[in-house]
Order: structure tokens, then C-alpha cells, then sequence
């Protein structure tokens, strides 16, 4: 290994690149073995760190709404992507192909774009969300709760592995930061170098505020020892090394969030129904050669085992093998390779330790652990490995089930029949992602059912959804990422839910007025603001919660019920038909139509002219909750309940409480009228 | 100590009492000294136990519905509430008065009540819960995904306190049930007899399937060495042992998911608006006296930090010592008695430490810690202690935040302005509840969104919700109780999110049919079928997800929107004034209103004669998508969505799936259509 002058890799901390205080060890180019770096973390003040993203970073992040957050995600995502192709050629250098670098590197951009549509899709333009419904506490209607998340004051501190270095830092840090949770990113050392050169895109954009986004090179050192209760620790890697984090004295101290994502024994099962011939024969046989080869295999989400048909197993183990000698293995970039080299020496040691192991119970069907020619490499230098296809006539031996080889390794293991396919992907004691093979729904409904509890991630794939599939090996980020058990017991990903797992739920009890002042939305009890002015008149600016008005009643006559089912042609006998009605056990008696309550309610509240209000674009949450009868007299109220300027337009959208009553004071219907009002400033 | 004969409590594991292998320890009553019973463990095979409840009790959970564990839960609680006078006298042995006892007990049957009503109404009547809604993937929309729950298929091992020995185990049980997870309890020893009670009562009703319920008393021995991946581990009680137990091996090794509820220093805020004579003075007083005395202060959600503006400490001190001079200790029962004994005499020498560590910064203002003088008992042989007020004038002093002692103690404490408040309360590192007692909103908004990210609940007390409010001690089922850092990072109750603890939730992928197939409800995309029956000529057993109805086109004329604004009163100009609507931003000319289109819509779908369809209650996500112009045909297809029979009615609901489109096949309008649907066999 030559020690030639290459660069140690700084870290940024305290809003400053800081060099360690030793020289490090040197990161081998997967491929060629000559020196891409040298790393340490010597030096660093964790502590301080922690402190500086905890005061700084925390505090900038927390002065900007979710939908701020949202748009500066959005301008990331923008600027990274028109840097990554130096991203690509950097991760050349980690043994990946172009393909590969493409899915790690447009895969983490693509999660930056999803969390900011999300973020202003789904939470609001403010710094707290609002979980769930208003719940009421006492029949009085004084006193009630609702249920809010606020950001942790801490760090996000983020652990990850080699294999993803941009994927990996970006899913961590897109939920944490639209939350309002400062990031700090320790990447997986072995490929440290690229995701270093992304913090330091990240810096030089200049588009975050200070504190929000530190990096940490090199040994985590007495990291933890400084983690509060405010703070949140995330892994991805090995499930040995999670264990040890996890029972970290200051973790379990300060009952830290631990959230670990750990390699798995995922699985992938053939259909019964899946001959050689059909689609989905073809497709599993595609799926697991991808699989075993994308990243070298060195996914946490790839396929160890795979379970098919005892009857079959041998049409499978020719197909794949076929396949699989089509593979070329090489330097990233050589003509006609297919699959590049595993990240480092030390990772393709161990993983032959790992198969030495599997090979107890296994036997070869493709591919020589030993030996492999890459094209335009040296097979001496470079971490290359054939991909290896294994076999185990006895299923219920444990091996398969516990050993991982982390790279291009899967092992073909029969089952008999459903219950066994079951029984067997359970084996796994907890997977990231299983797949299941078949055009026979009903197998896939018991297969899915059945193993969901040791399962984040569970796809089928058949002839119907495979030209959309994005595979069995890939997290999105709308869905959760994670698994039970050997998994890590995680949840990452998943939309708007992994930003809930960085802030503390709280149930926030008290009167309705005080609610309303607290959570910035109108609560049903507290007082409604009622002026000459018709709320619909004003612009967003000048809109609060609670501007109401009430208007009505109208009669809503006999004429009115028969006239509005001839013109719409509704004629259900229970608004057509006195004696057929008595008989319905909710009527008892002619009732108008729901929709002709709401309607003449919107022609009550309606302000005719030109406005502020620009459309209702929908309606929510409606309920009937006591008929209305014929010469029954409605009167609507309508009150402004949450405001939500958009950012990048000249409206925004306003919810509106909704209330028909009637003579006697008792709810019609209630519902949420959903508008969009524009600014006044265009 | 007496040694006399009593019983030694057994166990009720694998099905069946059985009693420890020794004599074990004795459990006293707390106000006499006397035996009430002998605890042990000893020899009871906790492995055992746990795979009875996996294998046996799992299975029969699994088996049931969310609903028909709602009704379970129902009956049980009715059945406990019939044996709840027994419970109270049992319970007055624990030192508990009469109203103490209502509060475990009846509190604890209140659980039940809740869970079962939640259930039938939050959650369907299947056995998986459907997550959020269906998340397309390609678009194509050959490719979805929907989130889904399953039960965890372990056991739910319950280690619960001595302070709450019905409602305490209740509470962990109830959502665990719900879920379809059994439940193993481990009592607190010091108060198990009440609960080994409890137990009895629950297995004596026959109502629970077998191995839903199991009860190790005495200590928990190898019980945490036999998780595994599917099993929980819920605790309640000291921060120190949730600590160890959050470490042990097989807890970390297996990812088990653990829940701990730890006492933490809760603190009461004094608003700075409520002077002496005003309610919130009053109310801050009593509030006080009242956490302090019920359960002689062996609450973990009790205040133990009263912060007060400090030009106001004089006179809360004086107003406070006032207060629990009224406070007589004595035996429950006794006459004038309002405040017990602590549950031993063990528990009283750890207060008294506690208070020894907390008057090295603090002083006594009312109380002796080491004299009281109980009412019909005996001061040598009871666990009676006075209630003691103590007063810090140095806030910053770390005891206050960190010592609890966990009986009738409080300590004021004097803050500066509104932010020194929010600091004091986030120096407790993680509490239960916090409470502020103000009728200002905003000094509450800006306590409640400062102290936030350190609370599980946060209550505002004032005039207005004073007559409802249920304190600040009270946790109630639908809220979630629990915190961060030292109040052990846990969230128990919640309502559904506690059920929702005790599953697993997967991200399911495949095409639409597949997920019809596994979900049990319709999902866009999938086939519909469209039969010579109209599906409201069905009834709810013959109704399957996907039977469907197109029905129209009918053409929206001029003069329908016309008419319709004039019948309506519904005159928008985007509706009436051709020019006005084509300056609109959305239009760009006169439009039909949205409720014409619902509503003609309904006429479409509508089939009159009287029939199984028997109201549509409701109506959800209705959105306006394109904009329907005069002249445009439309025509509506409606799908049943999702089914759900309920189980004590003759009918059930339906979830129909509304699209209205246009002579493009654009969508107008996309909502969903509740109805209620007759049975065949009422």
C-alpha cells in the first residue's frame, strides 16, 4: 500500500473545516489500490460540535417554517444535481460502475426533491404539526386537547455506512433537517472521500443556514459520550456494531432516540404459479441476477435468499447461472463491465469468511469465490469478486438464515408449500425488504400477511406492475425504510413520518381559546371574530383565525326537497316518498338531501363579487348529523380555521369551518370548505 | 415483621395458577404492618411463559378483529366494573383512601372502556390496519404502495409499578389486546397482591382467549434472557432501572422494542397575570395541594417543581401551607382522612433520602419530614408521612430538577420573565407533564412551544377550563402519556398510537389488484365489477370491494348553473358573470358550481326505490380537480371502497369510491361517499 502525499480529509465542525490532529490511515481506491485519501477524526472536539449544531445550527432551523425548510431542500437538490458529475467520477473510485454511482448519487438528490414537495405538500407553512383531531375532553366543550410535534433541540448525529456515501448521509439528513433538527453526518470511512466532497458542495452552496449540516471524518471518538436527550442517533451498518451503539451508557442515560438500519437476510419467493415460460419466472430470475450484482451487491436491501418452489429449483439455479455468466466484472468505466469491484480488500475478506460459512451447509452452483479476471484491472489490486450463486437443499438449516456475505452472494434455498414460504422468509428474524414473485393474488396476500411482522418492505412483482416496479432492492422515500429485529428495528424514510421521528410529540390540554393561540389554528369553541365585513372580502394578509360569519336562516321548504330531485334526478325515496321514508330506521319521516343542504349553505355564506376568494377547490371531513326535515330553517357558520400562505405564489389556501344548524341550534352537517384566497401583495 | 400464614401469591402462566417454588417475601400492609401476602417467582418457567403466550394466546388473538377485541374488551370492563368494590378494599390495604382507589381502579376500567370504543370506531373490523392512504409509484398506476400494520406476533411483556397496581396494568394491556398481542404482567411486588387480584377477576369472567393474559408475580428473574424480535418490553418506574433494562442483552441484541415510563420532575407554572384573589392563583393552589396528597404523592406524573414568579413566592408559600394544614393523614377510611400511607415503610426511608439531598439547597415551608401523626393508625407500624412543602430560592441549583421524592413533596421555586420559566421547565431533562396555570394565552403559547420538545403532555389550567379539566396528574387514554430523556423516552396510551406501538408497519408494493387482494379494500387502478345489479341493490354480505356503477353522461347546461345559482343562492360571479370569471386565475371563464356537479352526480348514481342503501351519512377528500363548463357531459362511477359490518348492528358502513368525469375522461371531481348498508339477516 503506497502512503503517497494525499490529502487527510478535513472536517467541518463549529462552521469550519478542521484538519485532524494526525495524519490517519489511507483509503484505497477500490479498483486500483493507489491511495484517494487519508482519514482521522483526531483531534476533533465532538463535543463542541454537538454543541455548535445544537446552539447555532438548531436555533437557525427552528426560526423557519416547514415550507422554508421545504424550499431550500428544493434549491439543494437543484445545485447538487448540476455538480454530480463529479460526484460520479469520485465514485468510480469506491468500485462502483456508473449505474451504480447513478443510483447512490441521483438516489440521494431524489430524496432531497421528494422531502421538499412533501414538506410543502403535506405540513403546514408554520414550526409545529399538528397530529391528529381536536379531542374533547368534557361534554362542556371547555376543555379540550390536541396533540402537536415540536422539533428536538438536539442533533440529528448520523451514522452511516460505506456503501451508500451519498444516498445514506442525504436520507438521513432530508428528514431532519425539514423538521428543524441540525445534522451531523459521520460517513461509513472506506469511501469518506466522496461524501466529504458532497458536505463540502453542500457548504459551498451557501444555501444552508449555519450549524444546520457538520461533518465528521474519521473514528466517532468519544462522540456519543456527549448525546442528551434532545439529541437523536441514527445508524445504518452492521447489526453487531448497532447493538454496541445502542447500549451506549449516554444513549440508554439520556434515553436517546436510536433508530439502526442493519443489514438483513431479505428474501425473495418464487410464486407456485411462476413456470419457466412465464413472466414472472423470467422476472425473478432478472431480479435476483440485479440484485446480486448492482453495488457488488453490498445493498442491505439485496437478496440473500432466495426461496422457490422445490420443484423448481433446479430450472432456477440454470437460469440464474445463465444469467449470471453474462456479467462482466471489471473497472467501472471498461467496456462492457457490468459489475464493479466490492469497496475494499478487507470487505472481500470478509465476505469470504461469511461464505466459508454459508459453504458448511451450501454448495456452489456459479461462480468461483477464489478467482475472478476483471476487465481493465488487476485482479491483485483491485477488491473484485465473481458473483457467486449458492445452494441449500436443507432450508431449515440456520446459516442462510444468519450469515450475510455482503457482496454479489445468494443463496437458492426449496420450499414446499405456502406455509413453508412463510415460515421460511420469517427465518430471517426481521428483514429490511422481501419480495414475493407471482401473478396469483391470493398467494400473494398470504405470503405478505404472514411475514409483514418481521418485514419493512414487502413488494410484489408480476407481469402487471413490473414495467413501473423500481425492484425489490430500492428504499423510496414515500415509503419506510427499516425493519424488525436483525434489521435494526428502524423506521427511516417514509414520507412525512421520518420527520415526525425527530420531533416530540406533546398533548397540549386547555381551553379552546387557549389552543387556538397556541397552534395558530381555529379550535371549534373558541370565540369567532364577526365583523361588517364579510371575511370572504379580505385578503390573505388580513385574514385570522376565527373571522367568521354567520348567515341564514333560510326555509328549506317541501317545494325546495321535491324540486331539487327532479332537477338533479337524486329521487332516493327518502326525499321523494313520506310513507317509504318512515319506514328508513335513521328518517323517520321526508328529509331533504345532504347535498341540497350544503348547497343552499354555500348560497347562504357566498359573497357574490369579485374577491380575495378565488375558488373552492374542495371539501373535507363532512358529516350529517341530524336530517333536515321539510320547513326546517338552516343557518350556516363559517370561521376561518387554519391559513397557510404559499411561498411561491400569489394566494394560499384557507380551511374553513363549517356549521349548518338549525331552528332549534342543532348540527346538520359539519365540514371543512377548502379555499384559495389570494394575497393581497401579487 | 409477622410471618403469620398468608398466601403466597401464584402465578398464572401457560394456562394454568401455579405457585412459586419457595416461600418467599412478605408483602405488608401498609398502614398496619400486617402480612397481606407472600411473593415469589421462584421456579416459574419464564421461557415457558413466553412461547404459551406466542403460540397459544397469539394465534387466538390473531384469529379476532379489531372490532371483536373492542367487544372483549367491553365485557371485560363490565364485568370488572361489577367486582370493583372489592378491588377498593384490597386496595385500602396499599395505604390508598377511598377516592385514591377510585382514581387506579376506576381509571384503570376507564381504559378499557376507551380502548374498546376507539376500536370500533378508529380502527376496522380486519385484522391489519391500513396506514395512511394508498402512495402511487409509477405513473402509469401499475405500481402503488400502501402502508400496513400487523400485530407484532410475540408477547407484550408488561413490568409495571407498585403506585398504580389496576390501572397501571390496565393501561398496558388495553392497547396490547387491541392489537392482537398478549400480554404478560409483572406486577410491582410491594402492592401485588391487588393486581394478582385483578388477574384472578379477569381469568375467572373466561371471557379472554386463552394465553391473552398471563401473570408472573415476584421478581422477573430470566424473563428478559427469552425475547425475541416479535416481543415488547413495556416498563414503568425508576429511571435507573429502565435503564437496565433498556441494556440488557437480549433487549439490544434482538432490536426488542422497549417502552419505558420513568417519574420525572414535573413542574406547575405560576402565570405571571394570576395575582393572589384571581381564579388562577386559586387554581394553582389547590392543583398543587391535590398532586401532592392524592396517593400520598406516588404519582409519577405529581408535580414536583411549583414555579412562581418570585415576587409571588411569599404568597403562594403561605397560601400552599395553608392548603395542607387542612390535610389530615391517617388510616383510609378513617374519619376525616384525606391522605394515606406511602406503600411501605421501605418506600418511606427512600423519601426521607430524597428529602435529605433536597434540603441542601432548600428549606421547609410547611411539613415535618420526620413526624406525623396519623389518624387511626399506628406511626411506628404505617407508612405515613406529612406532606411537606419545600422552597429553593436558588433555581439554578441542580437538586431540584434532579432528586425525586416520590411522595407527598413538592419544592418552589422562584422564575424571572417568561423565558427564565420555559428554561426552568426544560431542566427537568425529559418530564411526563408540565402544567401552566394563566389566562394569559400568550404567556401559554410561548411556555407551551418553549418547554414542548421536553414534555409528553402539557396542560394549561385557567377559569375557563378549570370546571372540566381533569388535572394535571391525570393521564387519560386518548392522550399519549409519556416523555423524553428522564422521563424514559417512552409513549404509551395515545388512543390508536399506542395500538399502533404494539404492530409492525409495512410498506406493501405491487399493483393495484394485488393490494385489493391483500388489503381487503378496493384500491384505484383495480378491476371493477359491473354487474345487470345496481350495488345498492345489494346488501352488506353480498357486497364486494370493487362492485361499481357508471352511470350518466348528463350534460351540464347553461341554464342548469343558472338555475342552480338562483335556486341556491349561490350567485358567485365565477358561476354568473361570463367576464368577471374569465379574469379568475383558475377559470378562465363561467363554470358549473361544484356542488351542481356532486350533486347531479348523486342523481346519477342514485337508485330510488327503497332498498339495502339506507343513508349516506357523509362524505370525505373531496376535490375539484378540472373545472366543468356549460356544456360539458358528465358521468360518475362509483366503487365500493371498503366494508365494514359492525358487529352489534343490523347494518354496516360503505366507502365508496365517487369519480365524476368529463366527455374527455378528465376528472371533475374525486371523492369518497359514505354510506350506512342494511345487512340481509337483521
Amino acid at each position: 500500500m503506497s502512503s503517497a502525499p494525499v490529502q487527510v480529509l478535513p472536517s467541518f465542525v463549529q462552521g469550519r473545516w478542521q484538519s485532524p490532529a494526525d495524519e490517519g490511515v489511507v483509503l484505497p481506491d477500490a479498483v486500483t489500490g493507489e491511495p484517494v485519501a487519508r482519514i482521522s477524526s483526531a483531534g476533533i472536539d465532538m463535543g463542541a460540535a454537538l454543541d455548535h449544531g445544537r446552539r447555532v445550527g438548531g436555533a437557525a432551523l427552528r426560526a423557519l417554517t416547514f415550507h422554508q425548510r421545504a424550499a431550500l431542500l428544493k434549491s439543494l437538490a437543484s445545485y447538487l444535481r448540476e455538480h454530480r458529475e463529479e460526484l460520479y467520477a469520485l465514485s468510480a473510485r469506491t468500485g462502483a460502475t456508473r449505474g451504480d454511482s447513478k443510483f447512490d448519487v441521483d438516489g440521494g438528490i431524489g430524496v432531497l426533491f421528494t422531502y421538499s414537495s412533501k414538506g410543502r405538500r403535506e405540513l403546514p407553512d408554520g414550526t409545529a404539526y399538528l397530529d391528529g383531531a381536536v379531542e374533547p375532553l368534557g361534554k362542556g366543550g371547555t376543555f379540550v386537547a390536541q396533540h402537536l410535534c415540536t422539533p428536538l433541540q438536539g442533533v440529528a448525529v448520523q451514522i452511516n455506512a460505506f456503501n451508500f456515501p451519498v444516498w445514506g448521509p442525504l436520507e438521513k439528513f432530508a428528514p431532519a433537517f425539514l423538521a428543524g433538527v441540525p445534522s451531523l453526518i459521520k460517513p461509513g470511512s472506506r469511501t469518506a472521500y466522496l461524501t466529504h466532497r458532497l458536505v463540502e458542495l453542500i457548504v459551498e452552496s451557501g444555501l444552508l443556514p449555519d450549524g444546520s449540516v457538520q461533518l465528521v471524518c474519521g473514528g466517532a471518538g468519544d462522540l456519543l459520550d456527549h448525546v442528551t436527550d434532545q439529541d437523536l442517533v441514527s445508524f445504518t451498518g452492521s447489526a453487531a456494531t448497532a447493538q454496541r451503539l445502542r447500549a451506549h451508557p449516554a444513549v440508554v442515560a439520556n434515553s436517546v432516540r436510536f433508530n439502526a438500519e442493519a443489514d438483513s437476510l431479505n428474501c425473495s419467493i418464487l410464486g407456485p404459479d411462476a413456470r419457466p415460460g412465464t413472466p414472472e419466472f423470467d422476472l425473478f430470475v432478472d431480479q435476483l441476477v440485479t440484485e446480486m450484482t448492482v453495488k457488488a451487491g453490498q445493498k442491505c436491501t439485496a437478496i440473500r435468499r432466495a426461496l422457490v418452489p422445490a420443484s423448481r429449483i433446479d430450472e432456477v439455479a440454470a437460469a440464474v447461472s445463465a444469467k449470471l455468466a453474462e456479467i462482466t466484472v471489471g473497472a467501472p468505466g471498461a467496456e462492457g463491465v457490468r459489475m464493479g469491484a466490492l469497496a475494499g480488500l478487507d470487505q472481500r475478506e470478509e465476505v469470504r469468511r461469511s461464505l466459508k460459512s454459508l459453504l458448511e451447509v451450501a454448495r456452489v452452483v456459479h461462480g468461483d469465490p477464489d478467482s475472478v479476471e476483471p476487465v481493465g484491472a488487476d485482479a491483485e489490486r483491485g477488491a473484485f469478486l465473481a458473483p457467486i450463486l449458492l445452494r441449500c437443499d436443507d432450508p431449515e438449516q440456520p446459516q442462510p438464515h444468519e450469515v450475510e456475505a455482503f457482496g454479489p452472494v445468494s443463496t437458492l434455498l426449496p420450499y414446499d408449500d405456502t406455509e413453508h414460504a412463510v415460515h421460511l422468509a420469517r427465518l430471517g428474524k426481521g428483514s429490511l425488504v422481501g419480495s414475493v414473485v407471482t401473478a396469483d393474488a391470493e398467494f400473494a396476500r398470504d405470503v405478505v400477511l404472514g411475514a409483514a411482522s418481521r418485514h419493512g418492505r414487502l413488494l410484489v412483482l408480476n407481469r402487471h406492475d413490473a414495467a413501473e416496479s423500481t425492484g425489490h432492492g430500492s428504499p423510496l422515500p414515500q415509503l419506510v425504510h427499516g425493519g424488525p429485529g436483525r434489521a435494526g428495528g428502524g423506521e427511516e424514510l417514509g414520507g412525512i413520518r421520518s420527520v415526525l421521528h425527530h420531533m416530540q410529540r406533546t398533548a397540549v390540554q386547555g381551553d379552546p381559546q387557549t389552543l387556538t393561540a397556541i397552534t395558530g389554528q381555529w379550535v371549534p369553541g373558541s370565540e369567532r371574530t364577526r365583523t361588517d365585513e364579510h371575511p370572504f372580502r379580505k385578503h390573505l394578509e388580513q385574514l385570522r383565525p376565527g373571522d367568521a360569519v354567520v348567515a341564514g336562516p333560510r326555509t328549506v321548504t317541501e317545494q325546495d326537497v321535491a324540486h331539487f330531485a327532479e332537477f338533479t334526478g337524486d329521487t332516493f325515496y327518502a326525499h321523494t316518498d313520506e310513507e317509504a321514508a318512515r319506514a328508513n330506521p335513521f328518517f323517520g319521516g321526508k328529509v331533504a338531501h345532504g347535498y341540497l343542504v350544503v348547497s343552499l349553505a354555500a348560497g347562504l355564506f357566498v359573497s357574490p363579487e369579485p374577491g380575495p376568494v378565488l375558488a373552492n377547490y374542495g371539501l373535507e371531513n363532512l358529516r350529517f348529523l341530524t336530517p333536515t326535515y321539510p320547513g326546517d330553517e338552516i343557518t350556516v357558520t363559517l370561521t376561518a380555521k387554519q391559513i397557510t400562505p404559499r411561498q411561491n405564489a400569489d394566494y394560499g389556501e384557507v380551511r374553513w369551518d363549517a356549521d349548518v344548524t338549525n331552528q332549534d341550534g342543532a348540527s346538520v352537517a359539519k365540514y371543512d370548505v377548502l379555499t384559495l384566497v389570494a394575497k393581497q401583495t401579487r
